[in-house]
């Protein structure tokens, strides 16, 4: 099936690029504080082919060039090419100031088979994507969708009107006229909408119809009285995961959560959509997680994972942050596990171990990931003792080199110099690291303070590196008020996560409904970047010395549905692809709940619903089993299962 | 003073990568075949400074981001900006799709001192030049200067209307109105623009007022009256060197090739400007040559030498030529030997050593740079032995590596291990390649054939190789008519030049009357790619399968501008920059001869006259040192000095 084909990663980095430059912040544009990549501007496609029988093509292209066809030039102008039947080869030299992309329809198309190159002497097999196979809609321009919004109120206001359009939203507003000079303010919140200090705001000089970038907001402010229109720009994901159950409240945080979510996956995997609108590595690798249980969608994740790496050299960690370098790299295994694509695997291995290459080279003397000229040590937005090595990275380390073992087995290289560097690293940690008075990691061994926060303790639970310790440091950190909170949604993701392996459902579906239940309870349509359940909302929209510097739309506050898939329904993949995966429903405190989960890349799912103690579920695919009440079910494809007893 | 600033060699890069898109033949467009670099999107620029006074400044860029002046965020958008006294910091973040680029001015300004970083953790000096020193006209629109040309002649003629502008000329057409469909076919002969076989033509869909990109042409046809202007677009560059003489036929060639010159004289130095309109690495070396005698600008040779490099890691040869590689390297003992810029050379000598590296890891086993998946073998357009190592390629390495010894104690690296292998190769070189019975270096050792073509006996010759050997040489190969004789300007130049050092200036005034004088006598206006005296001049428009395929604009065909004033002017610079050059004129067989030839970068002439047996020679710079009929004379600035015996 023709589809359209590019230098392997380049169109990813085209977009990522002109993505990263949208971030705009009261009268001025953000850059990210990293190195932005662009596409290749001249390539070479090329295809030897026989043809059984005569036919024809048609070419297009976005970019010039000449198309050689056995020799023959032509342009691309889309005519009707004619082939006899024999072989031909076809070399379509294209180049573009934007990103070389061709379509080939016809006696032969355009595929990932094809060769392209950046004439740097090497012939690579060309990217391309079955989202992109009509050859008058060029991926140049990123074909999302447009839906008019209607606003639910409009009011006037001092220094203009309002409009608030119910809920959160992202896309473009365009002003009737401009006869006068205008200005719009943009607002998550109303309070931000009303506020000279709105993140986003336009002044448009007097002029025709004028159509504004995309941008986020639930309320507009507009100078003056002018007819607006607002539309919502949306990636076209099918919600393929589901759920529902007795606690109308929990129903509500999914539907916000779902929202926020779908509003973050765009291009990319984003952070949030009033700002940054960054593609973040310890971001998107949540979303990854995430993306498994409601659109389980690859193709977001291979260009996530592709627009994060950029180019070799490495020319720093991953968004800067060193963590997030780890991330990148523990998110081809999850990449594996959910698709099963080794083939895309092999062709980002080299970037894998430059990355790792990079990490590895800039240790200190004992073997750590350290905080000299090592870039930013992130781990949470929380009070840490940072001192040189930090444990909570000695964590991430170790889990990436685990990764980049269990990697290269799968991609066939050798993985004995990452188990060789896990093992020496693992007890390497648990010497500087491990306070077996407190029965807790410490943040920092250098400092001597001998500080216990909850991250890396979180971690070793999590990755299954705490071994016997794993009680103590359940009781003594992650059970323990006296350890002070996690803050963020982004690290409660973790937290919950470990709480769940270790059995705390119950204890998890708390805190779901206190912190996350409280922001809906308040009004929210979108989950913040950051909440506290005991200030009042409107006391806390301010972050980053700005005052409506939070972003009230924030992927990483999306987890709860990886929460409920993963752990309530209890879906998880335990090979490739979902060719074989789990089912462990557990209901805790809920009456019933009913949800569909996707399995696979191949549009599988299955469906679950409890009540009481009976369980009833049923895959589209092969491959599960059904673990309930301490027995195990397979489970066969279309055949439901009823099991357990009221 | 004030200038735009860039990450350094990035405006190179971004200008090269889109003229080097502007290609076109017949309806389809013909990209480079090598890899083509863009400019870094993301960049920021920083200054530390201390203001002596308070004071202001405006900022303007090319693309967005945002200003930060200690700290405080602005836009760009020229506003006035207060300083007070004291120490300040001014980070500017930029992105741009294009070339990021910034302009300061006032209290403190935009220069090379400014630091600059793509963000892969490295901070480097801008790139500057005084060329772009005001707010308004940013370099991303390369500052041309447009004028209108009046056809000589219009006419009426089979399918349109015919225009002769009178002379080779280079720039956009503008139709008045394209009412109907309308085709225009470009010529640099009247038989081009006649024939549908032109390799400039355009059909112009029906609309208004069209402009036509810029294009090579004489000669003008269009389908149909409608109203053209055309103009003449051209790189403002001074005409600093000069030239008569008694012979008003060598003074008619000077003119034609100075003509070709400065239309090939543009971002860059271009081979031709009907095609490729590429730059080239062995064209660009001649170029250089021949800008020492007559705009001696700096700029345009600087931004030909980044714009060939290209980034690291080198993805092939320059222009994917062997050859073109060591020419570039040769090339920046030029620009030092002209300009003595010690600080240039310093940034672009990593980029020296990874070519040299690049070139070294791909020689044989006898150490030759050999023909095995190396790139392409070019030398010149000529029957020649090019079976596996060929000698005129081993010569050329030679003095690559001689340049990089000379290059490395300019900028104070080890020169040592450049000496060793220029002294290894020059040995292997004679006893691989020299054939002791024919007196002459064979193209090649691996054929058996033992076949001699000048080339590499010029190259020998040329850079001081030929020791004892030289007097042989010559009078085997260079003054011997059984060899083939050169064919094409571009190593006539070669030839020329190795025969003025051997004193056979006669011969080289007989032969450039005999060439150039030919083709000027047929009416060229601009000097050929090639072309042969023997021929008609309109049986010889072919090339490269094209009937009109040559080029009739050929930056190659400008060497008599560069003989006459190397050899017969006399002048060339004796140390870097010329703080100090020998004036040796030669009258041959001229009865007069009178010229200026710009010494130094900074706007320093000589004047030479020589009548009969006198010679009068002025300075307007010192350093200078006259030889004249066996005897040396300091010049003193501006003091004219006269010698020698009519």
């Amino acid at each position: 099936m023709a589809c359209w084909i590019w230098y392997f990663g380049d169109l990813e980095l085209y977009h990522s690029c002109r993505m990263h430059m949208r971030r705009d912040e009261f009268d001025y544009h953000f850059p990210p504080f990293w190195r932005l990549d662009d596409a290749h501007k001249n390539v070479v496609f090329r295809k030897e082919f026989v043809l059984e029988n005569a036919g024809t093509i048609r070419v297009h292209a976005n970019g010039r060039g000449m198309l050689e066809v056995d020799g023959r030039r032509y342009p691309y102008d889309g005519r009707e090419i004619a082939l006899d039947e024999g072989r031909h080869v076809i070399e379509a030299k294209l180049m573009s100031e934007e990103v070389p992309l061709l379509f080939v329809k016809g006696a032969v198309e355009s595929d990932e088979t094809w060769d392209v190159s950046c004439y740097d002497g090497r012939w690579v097999k060309a990217g391309a994507n079955w989202f992109f196979r009509e050859a008058d809609k060029c991926p140049v321009k990123f074909p999302f969708i447009y839906k008019e919004l209607q606003p639910a109120s409009v009011e006037a206001c001092t220094d203009g009107v309002l409009y608030d359009f119910g809920r959160e939203s992202f896309g473009p507003v365009t002003l009737a006229d401009t006869a006068e000079d205008t200005c719009v303010w943009y607002g998550e919140s109303r309070e931000e909408a009303l506020s000279p200090e709105a993140i986003l705001q336009q002044r448009i000089p007097a002029g025709g119809e004028c159509r504004l970038p995309a941008r986020a907001f639930r309320y507009i402010r507009v100078s003056r009285e002018v007819g607006i229109r607002a539309e919502n720009e949306l990636l076209p994901l099918r919600r393929r995961g589901k759920f529902s159950c007795s606690d109308v409240r929990l129903n509500r945080i999914w539907d916000v959560a779902h929202h926020t979510f779908h509003l973050c996956s765009r291009e990319f995997f984003l952070d949030g959509i009033k700002r940054d609108r960054w593609v973040w590595s310890g971001d998107a690798y949540q979303s990854y997680l995430i993306n498994r249980y409601c659109f389980n969608d690859r193709e977001i994740m291979r260009r996530t994972i592709l627009a994060l790496r950029g180019r070799d050299p490495v020319p720093s960690h991953i968004n800067t942050i060193l963590d997030y370098s780890f991330f990148w790299i523990m998110s081809l295994e999850e990449y594996h596990l959910m698709i099963d694509d080794t083939e895309f695997l092999r062709r980002v291995w080299p970037l894998a171990v430059s990355l790792m290459d990079y990490c590895l080279a800039r240790r200190d003397e004992n073997g750590f990931a350290a905080n000299e000229g090592n870039g930013w040590i992130f781990v949470d937005w929380a009070e840490m003792d940072k001192e040189y090595a930090v444990c909570a990275e000695q964590m991430l380390l170790l889990r990436a080199l685990e990764a980049m073992a269990h990697l290269a087995a799968v991609v066939g290289e050798d993985s004995s110099r990452y188990l060789r560097e896990f093992n020496g690293l693992r007890g390497r940690i648990d010497e500087f690291f491990w306070d077996e008075e407190k029965g807790a990691y410490i943040d920092s061994y250098a400092s001597g303070k001998r500080n216990v926060t909850r991250h890396a303790n979180i971690f070793a639970l999590l990755f299954g590196y705490a071994g016997k310790k794993r009680e103590r440091i359940l009781r003594n950190v992650l059970l323990n008020d006296a350890v002070p909170a996690i803050r963020t949604p982004y690290f409660k993701f973790y937290e919950l996560d470990a709480l769940c392996d270790a059995g705390e459902t119950d204890e998890v579906l708390r805190r779901i409904r206190e912190y996350w239940g409280s922001m809906v309870d308040g009004g929210a349509t979108s989950i913040w970047e950051e909440y506290s359940p005991d200030e009042p909302m409107e006391a806390q929209y301010g972050m980053y010395g700005d005052k409506f510097g939070k972003s009230l739309c924030h992927a990483w506050g999306a987890s709860p549905i990886y929460l409920l898939g993963r752990w309530f329904m209890g879906v998880k993949p335990t090979s490739p692809g979902y060719r074989t995966f789990e089912v462990r429903p557990q209901a805790a405190d809920l009456d019933w709940f009913e949800g569909t989960v996707p399995v696979g890349p191949w549009l599988g799912e299955v469906h679950i619903r409890v009540q009481g103690g009976v369980c009833t579920v049923c895959a589209t695919v092969d491959g599960g089993t059904l673990y309930w009440q301490g027995r195990e079910y397979p489970l066969e494809k279309r055949v439901p299962i009823c099991v357990g007893e009221a």
